[in-house]
This record gives structure tokens, C-alpha cells and sequence, in this order.
């Protein structure tokens, strides 16, 4: 091949140094988690297409990578055939689902659940959105009150403010709300998903874009008035009590009691935090049916993490309702915040030696005796012509210290 | 659904106590290869497929699960049609010799790469084989010299020494004298392929069960015979210059001695391993070029990690030769006998709280009190009817440890 060989496209390869500090996020996001009891699983990367095609995951299930069944003679091939069985998990939280079923009588009740994993989407490729990528989900399962998204908010403010990251602000809203604020603005029920799909946009084509594009997509005029209307109004004074008057929520009040359970209790035991409840936060996944929350850090208008409640998913396996709530972290966007902002190179020996004069067996005794104490030191030869300046002899052969990374070797200090 | 969902068939799901301990088992393998100053890298898990069907993985490259191309209309298909762009990797080392053709100016010279991580084969599924399997990769690229091979046999019996392992027995080959133990025998080089993969069963069928499959498959008998003394007489004493003597070997000493030196500095270097030449060890890629090796431990009959040098790989990829040598653990063999050895349970604290008369605020704020000293604690409500006894009300809630695992908490000690 002439050309140099590239990763699949819209993917990606992690030099050393990369691959170290992904692990250390991945760790210190780890340990945060385990304090809360929340207990790492596994399951495999491909899932039966049944069940990732359940309509429960949106647009994504439009992005699946699928496999190929295997035994398939392509010379037979008709449009009449089953080309595929098999898919890569867009997301965590199907298999999760999947995952509980199976293995219910295995686990604890009520289930703390934590994944780290890569997930595929076939998106188009662009800066900041790839291919194969990696998510940090923890769920409580079994747990049908709001312990759980308070947990979820305090445990994931810990991990994010584990990793430095400071000034958190909690979006806190609730699917059931986001029904009635439609509802009280007159669209109809049927058209519920159109709309939360355009709702969505508020952050990227502001209000007016919102309402515009309703318009054009056949939803009444005015209609659309008055949904931006209360919008505004819920933006100025997001008060409990003012919602409720712009919901017109007089008796069933358990969604917004609830946020303003939750809003108390994770601000007690979250440190840093500010919550607020913001009517316009959608979150794009159909699977969502209480309480939805994203997290914003100091410095960064995108939220880095995000999550809800979930209490249906896991009914459609196993034929019974079961109480599921879940926070996601996008791994991504915080390790290269992390990243840019520099981290601290790990120091390494490497053991020169010099084939002419040094013996194999003399230069790995040496090494192994320097490994002892945890050191990582790798033995070079030092026929290469490098600049490799300020050696020291030791023993017969040369040896020198340097930080892994950089350009120039420094003296070992005896 | 009527029943229980399963995993993708072949695959498996694991328990929080099973991705537990192969997370501890991983730490410390990684551990240990850092020291010897190996870095993480990581790949995407697919390839396309042109790099994975280049004729250097043999009887694998059978195995892939591909997937289907995006934006393929189903509804015109044809026998004609290209279905499927990328696979799933069915190891790490053909990735790695991508990876390093892509970012070799980027890595440094002499370039010493762990991969951790999962390979998928299709195969059928069986006791002990799994469709989705995870490997631990050391490879040391740019290094043409023997320092290659005695550094991975010393660094990787000294990982599975860290797990626990003693007793290892190391078996030496090269796949140049391979070659010539054919060759001496009368064998046509053009039928060494298939007679490789016919001697690599000697394990399975014995040195009886492989002459008959020789001759059944129409290699002359008296070639055959001839072949099965040399190996009989091989087993006897495998003293170097008996191998000499065997594969009538003179002047071109190259690859016995290079097992000599393999051998002496490995066996200096290593701890508590025996190492042998074994002429019948033929390990199953086809990229093989020089020496090969595996491992055993005391008490299995298989061995649980294998390697060799592979000069030729990269080449494939950049038109010039990248001298390139590596050993693979098997990650999930290793990974059961540790399993089924038992582990240790981890401790926890199961934080209970009565909904009735506990404050979750209050309740929220003595877990994160305990959790200050990176105690893991897990907050549950009472209210389930599970027989948790022996609780201790501290403050107004109930609280109880138990190891993760357990059937019965156990008290708390104040």
C-alpha cells in the first residue's frame, strides 16, 4: 500500500499519551462511583437488532451499525433477504434494560448499576462527534422515589468535581410537565413528539427559530404564541409557584413537588451546585417519563452530562413494570476539556545499553532490580543514532532518565 | 416478550462481582507491563475490512462479524452488491500494525504498545469459547535484536506471577526451523502450510493421530515417517546440539542459537520458569517469521499466553520491513481459574433509611460523611421485607454493614 492506512472513519486511535489519561478519568470517575454503591457491569458490545430496533431509542436507532448474519451466501442475495441480526449499542441504557431482565434474580434490589463502555453511532463525522465513543452511566433500578435522581445529581457532581471541574448548574425538568406545558398551550396530544423534537433546538436557534419552525410544520399560530409565551414567562421567574400558575396545576401537583424535592435535597448534599428547573429541557431520548436533569460545569455552555427517569424501559423485557433511573456522563467532551488543559507527564527510566560491551543478562538484572519499587523502566538499546546527551555509566552500561514524552533525556540522579 | 431476553449468542453478560474481579485482574497485568515500560494504546474495535482480510490472520479471517454498509436499500440488493465495509477486529495485532503504519511518527523508536481489550470471532459457540474475548497484548516494535523476545517472556511470566501463577514452563520454536524440520524430512515447500496446521494438532491426537492425518491428506508415507522420528527423537532430548544434529543443521545457526540466547538470558531473567525447545510447537497465524513461544502454568494442561516475532506485518502496511515481536495472555482462561480459586468480597456499607421518619437530607448527609474515607455506601430504603436483622439506629435511621455478596448483614461497629 502506498498510502499510510487510516482508522474507519470517524473514528479514532489513542496515542500513549492519550490512552493513559482516558484510563485516569475513567478511573477517578470509578472510584466516585463506587462510593456510592454503585457496582461496575459488563455486557457485550453487539445486541439482538429486536431489541435495539424496540423504538425506544429515537433517532439513534437510525445510526446502528449492523452485522452482517454470518453463513450468508452473498451470491443468493434477494431483496427479500434477512441481512442482518445483530448491532453495535448506540447507547448504554438499552442494554442496561436488557441486561437487568436477564439477569434479575442476580442481582440486588433495589440495583446500582455503573457501565463504562464505548457506543457506536453512524453519524455523520464532524469535529467533537465521532463514531465510537465512550459513556459513563450509572443507574438505580428497583428504586421508585426520588432518592434516586437525587442520588444520581450528587453522585454525578462528585465524580465531575473529582476530575476539578467546578460552579455545577443542575436543568432539572420533568416529562410529564413538559406534557402539560403542550397542553395548556393548546397543541394537540398526537403532535406531542413533533414538537418536544423542534423544543429541543432552543439552545442552538433560540426561541423565535423554535417558533418559527413550529409554524411552518402546520402547528397553529397561535397556538405557537401562547407556548412561547409561558416559555418566556417561565424563563423571568422559575419559581415553583409561578409555574404552577403557568400550568394552570392546581391539584396534581406530584411532578413539580417532586423537583422541588429533588431540587432541595441535592442542593443540600451536592457541594457546589446550582439547580434550577428549566421547562424548556427536553432531552432527546423517547424513553423518558419523570423527572429529566442535564449538568452544566463552569466554563462550558454545552451540559456535560445528562439523564431521567425511565420507568418503562424495562417492562417491555420482562412484561411488568420496573422503577429505573439514570445519569449519563459524555466522557468525551469532559476529557478533552481535560485534556487541553494539560496533565502532569508520567516519569520514566530507560536503560540504555550498548550491545558491544553490555551483557543482556547484566542490563535486565539491573532493570528488574530498578522495577522493584514500581519504577517503569524500559531497556533501549543505544545503537540509534539519537541525541540522547548526559549519560551515565553505571556498572558497565549506560543508563539515563526521562520524562515519557519528552524531547530531551535528563540525568539520572544516583 | 414472553421470555427472558439473552445476550447475542456466544456472548456473555457479567455480574458485578465477575466484572469486578476482571477489572482487578486487568489492573494487575497493566501494572506490571508498565513497569516494563509498555504503554496503553487503543484502536477502534473495527477495522476495514481490507486491512483484516489481508491472508495474515489464517483460519480467523473466517470469523469476522462485518457489518452491513450504511445507506444500503435493502430493496436492491444483488449478488453483485458490496454489503459490508467493516469488521470486528478477531485480534490485536493486526490493529496494532495498522495503528502503527498510521502514527508511527508520532510514537518513539523502539515503540513498546499494551493492548487491553476485546476481539470477536464467530466461531461456534462452546464450553470455554466465547464469541466476544478479551485479550492482553504486549508488543515491542523496532526492535530486531533478542532483547524482543527475553523481555516478553520475562514480563509476562512476571504478570502471571503477579496473579498468583508459579511453576511456568516456556516452550521455544522458530518458525525458520519449523521449515527445516520439513524440509529434512522430504516435505515439498509448497505443502508446509498444510502440514503446519496438521503438526499443531499434536496435542489434541498425538504424534500417531497427526501421521495418519499426513498421509490420509496424501503426503508421502515414507516423508511422514521420517518426519515422526525426527520429532520422536526431538522429544527425547531437546539439547540444543541434538537439534543441530536432527535438522542436520551446520553453518546457518542463526535461529538455534538465537533460542539459546533466548533461553539462557529469559531463564536469568525470569523467575521460577522452566523453558524447553520444542519442535512441535507451531502456533496458528500465518504471520509468523522467526521465534515463537508459549506459556504454561503449574496445574493446566494448556498454555495460557503465546507469541513470536512477525518482521514481516507492518511491512504490509508501510512497503518497508518494521521488525516486530509480541506475546498475547489469554485473558478469559487465566480470568476462570482465578474465578473459580474464589476472590476475596469486597466490603460495603448499606446505609438504611425508614421513609416514614428518616429525612433523606439528613440521611444523604451522614453517607457522605462516611464516605469521606472512600467507604463504598449504598443508601436503601427499609421498607423492602427482606430479613435484614441485627440493625443498629444511630440518629434517627437504621444502618447495617454487609460485604458485597452476602446473604446476611452483618452488625456495624461503632
Amino acid at each position: 500500500m502506498s498510502e499510510r492506512p487510516s482508522p474507519v472513519r470517524g473514528m479514532r486511535d489513542f496515542l500513549p499519551e492519550e490512552a493513559r489519561t482516558r484510563g485516569e478519568v475513567i478511573q477517578r470517575i470509578r472510584a466516585v462511583y463506587e462510593k456510592f454503591g454503585y457496582s461496575g457491569i459488563e455486557t457485550p458490545v453487539l445486541e439482538d437488532l429486536r431489541f435495539l430496533l424496540s423504538g425506544q431509542g429515537g433517532e439513534n436507532e437510525k445510526l446502528i451499525f449492523k452485522t452482517l448474519r454470518r453463513g450468508l451466501d452473498p451470491q443468493s442475495v434477494t431483496p427479500q433477504t434477512d441481512l442482518a441480526d445483530y448491532g453495535l449499542r448506540y447507547d448504554l441504557t438499552v442494554p442496561l434494560a436488557r441486561y437487568f431482565a436477564t439477569n434479575e434474580a442476580k442481582l440486588p434490589s433495589p440495583f446500582r448499576a455503573m457501565q463504562i463502555g464505548p457506543v457506536w453511532r453512524a453519524e455523520r463525522p464532524q469535529r467533537g462527534r465521532y463514531r465510537q465513543f465512550v459513556q459513563c452511566d450509572i443507574d438505580l433500578i428497583g428504586e421508585p422515589g426520588l432518592l434516586a435522581e437525587v442520588e444520581l445529581v450528587t453522585a454525578t457532581t462528585e465524580a465531575l468535581g473529582a476530575l476539578g471541574f467546578r460552579g455545577f448548574r443542575v436543568q432539572l425538568n420533568d416529562r410529564r410537565l413538559l406534557h402539560r406545558l403542550l397542553s395548556v398551550a393548546g397543541l394537540a396530544p398526537e403532535s406531542f413528539g413533533e414538537a418536544l423534537v423542534q423544543l429541543d433546538k432552543i439552545d442552538k436557534i433560540g426561541p423565535s427559530g423554535v417558533a418559527d419552525t413550529l409554524v411552518q410544520r402546520g402547528f397553529p399560530p397561535a397556538a405557537v404564541t401562547g407556548l412561547m409565551s409561558i416559555i418566556e414567562a417561565s424563563r423571568e421567574s422559575a419559581d415553583l409557584a409561578t409555574l404552577a400558575g403557568l400550568l394552570k396545576i392546581d391539584d396534581d401537583r406530584e411532578a413539580l413537588d417532586g423537583l422541588a424535592t429533588i431540587r432541595d435535597a441535592a442542593g443540600a448534599s451536592a457541594a457546589d451546585v446550582r439547580i434550577d428547573v428549566d421547562l424548556t429541557l427536553v432531552r432527546g431520548m423517547g424513553y423518558y417519563t419523570g423527572p429529566i436533569f442535564e449538568i452544566q460545569v463552569e466554563g462550558m455552555n454545552s451540559s456535560v452530562a445528562g439523564g431521567g427517569r425511565y420507568d418503562q424501559m424495562i417492562g417491555r423485557f420482562l412484561g411488568r413494570t420496573v422503577p429505573a433511573c439514570g445519569f449519563s456522563i459524555g466522557f468525551e467532551r469532559i476529557w478533552e476539556l481535560l485534556r487541553d488543559r494539560g496533565a502532569e507527564p508520567r516519569r520514566r527510566l530507560a536503560l540504555l545499553f550498548d550491545k558491544d560491551r553490555d551483557e543482556l543478562a547484566t542490563v535486565l538484572a539491573v532493570a528488574r532490580e530498578l522495577r522493584q519499587d514500581g519504577t517503569s523502566v524500559s531497556v533501549v538499546p543505544a545503537r540509534r543514532g539519537k541525541s540522547l546527551r548526559a549519560r551515565l555509566l553505571t556498572g558497565g552500561f549506560t543508563h539515563e532518565m526521562w520524562a515519557h514524552g519528552d524531547q530531551e533525556p535528563r540525568e539520572l540522579r544516583a
